[in-house]
């Protein structure tokens, strides 16, 4: 066994598309969207095992901090980096790598993706760790089962033993390139998972983005620890410019590595994202919540409280939370963070 | 100017195709889903002409009773009927014949429908009094302005001068007789509405359902005044077997005759009916409360507090009433009733 992994739990998502469930005050990662725990909490499962998986740390904003101690409570040893405003991903890793230290590897994990098998995850980190003990910095690389147009892909070149390096990142594609990537075989969707040692992490964003890097650094020096949770300083933080890491340091580096995986992974994007990712019934309904559906097909109903009564549709998904109720094709789904009610308005 | 016209309004229907908007505490009749007044308050207003119509009455159950003096607090001389239980029409009319007295010609209307043309109407009741004078019992004739299998027909016979005799009442046709009888020309929809004196209704009734008449008759002499309303006798009430005044009266008698009317008229049977009553916008959308409709296409939404928004759908009705959402196709909305929340459950 070599030196454990370290997660890094990153609560910074909106999910604004799973509007109106999904709302600033309780965002995606803590809601129990997939079986009775939170997408959060199950991150913190996934990460459970300690002859594997050290203490993890999470990387959320202030205001989540309660969600975060409620959802997290009884995991011992672990770590909380408190972010004063929102710069995307690659300064939130910076600061847990630099609070790691360098020889630390990392796990980067979103907390608001639903993966369904979990021992393929941690099989997969565990080839990744080896892989970041050599200086490589690892994306997942998620097995595509369709041709999504809404990820970015990864395209595997030389084989490095355990994984590939990467040829290339690639942006969304259109339909016709993803029906491609899907019969060649050789690409991967990103699934914004990625494994590296911290040391490494740092002088990459140090070679590719230094500003960025010396912020972070100023941030982490000012910082201090307050109640079981480290802050970093909030006027060096606020001067970084916002970056995810895909951009800041992957498609950067010559030493970007991926590690094939296939585990019933799904970002959860949107409202048919997660009604993929539930079972359904016989006529195809999934169903949350007091609901009566008669002639139905493909419906999938979420309710917090209302009875939702439904006849003769198709293809339709209907949720209902508080004072808002939400009507939607599957197609339609990938608009709802554009509507009023969405945008908080 | 000939004796007025006594206006009988019918508060019976439950009116449970409208659900979740009506439900048993306020039903169909005392709900404003035309306009801003209820189709109660609406069918008042119709006939408040006082130079044509007399004060109507009211025939209403026990339940409704603070409905019907609400909705109707401004209407002078007014008379209620108050049955004791649901007999359905042929014995409520009957209670209304014996009250204004065998002379009065009365006008029976359904409280729960809806008349865009209330002149047409008032001509109507007009040329049907006229013949009720001569002893007619006399249905409006609506005509029909699309093959509608919903509704009962009425085929016209000889021209009667102002009116035609009723050659005979027709069950709801399948689609291929609803479309014939339409290409026709000589068939009406059964509206419901009536005019006859209340002798000559009574007469009928006593000889083609003795038993019914005498019930009622008992009924009526058994009852009593109080507080502003007429109570029949429950016992001797109680004993009728319910029946609709088409199978009980107008079937059976030679002295049937019909006035052709055309006043966009609409019975509001079920949520498709009231979406075709109600004034679309250009993407033939119609919506009652707040919503937010994002290329959507003949959705109808009706919501009494939450927002209701909505993407991509097509031809969908969505009905939102306190703990209750309803989501249905315009064919679907015939089924609404039995649905479980519709029955109670």
């Amino acid at each position: 066994m070599g030196s454990s992994i370290h997660p890094v739990i990153l609560c910074g998502g909106s999910g604004t598309r799973l509007w109106p469930r999904s709302r600033a005050s309780r965002p995606k990662p803590f809601l129990p969207l997939v079986g009775h725990r939170t997408l959060f909490e199950q991150s913190l499962d996934r990460v459970a095992n300690r002859s594997v998986f050290a203490a993890p740390t999470i990387v959320a904003g202030k205001a989540h901090r309660e969600l975060v101690r409620e959802q997290s409570g009884d995991v011992e040893g672990l770590a909380m980096i408190e972010e004063p405003f929102g710069r995307n991903t690659a300064p939130a890793i910076a600061l847990a790598a630099h609070r790691a230290g360098e020889d630390a590897i990392l796990l980067v994990c979103p907390s608001d993706h639903h993966i369904a098998d979990a021992p393929a995850f941690a099989a997969a980190a565990e080839t990744a760790a080896a892989l970041a003990g050599e200086g490589w910095l690892v994306a997942f690389g998620i097995e595509p089962t369709r041709p999504e147009t809404g990820y970015g892909y990864i395209k595997r070149g030389e084989n490095i033993g355990g994984g590939f390096a990467i040829e290339r990142f690639v942006e969304k594609p259109d339909a016709a390139r993803a029906e491609q990537f899907l019969a060649d075989g050789g690409y991967s969707w990103n699934g914004g998972i990625f494994c590296f040692r911290a040391g490494t992490y740092l002088e990459e964003l140090a070679r590719q983005r230094p500003d960025m890097a010396a912020a972070v650094e100023r941030s982490v020096a000012g910082g201090q620890e307050a109640d079981g949770i480290f802050h970093p300083d909030a006027e060096a933080f606020a001067a970084i410019e916002g970056e995810s890491i895909d951009y800041a340091v992957m498609e950067g580096t010559e030493r970007a590595a991926m590690v094939p995986v296939s585990m019933g992974w799904s970002d959860i994007g949107n409202w048919q994202a997660l009604r993929e990712a539930l079972d359904a019934d016989a006529n195809g309904n999934v169903t949350r919540g007091r609901s009566e559906l008669v002639d139905c097909r493909n419906v999938m109903v979420q309710s917090d409280g209302p009875r939702v009564s439904a006849i003769g549709i198709e293809d339709i998904i209907i949720v209902v939370d508080g004072d808002e109720v939400l009507v939607t094709t599957a197609d339609g789904a990938q608009a709802v963070g554009k509507l009023a009610g969405a945008s908080g308005q």
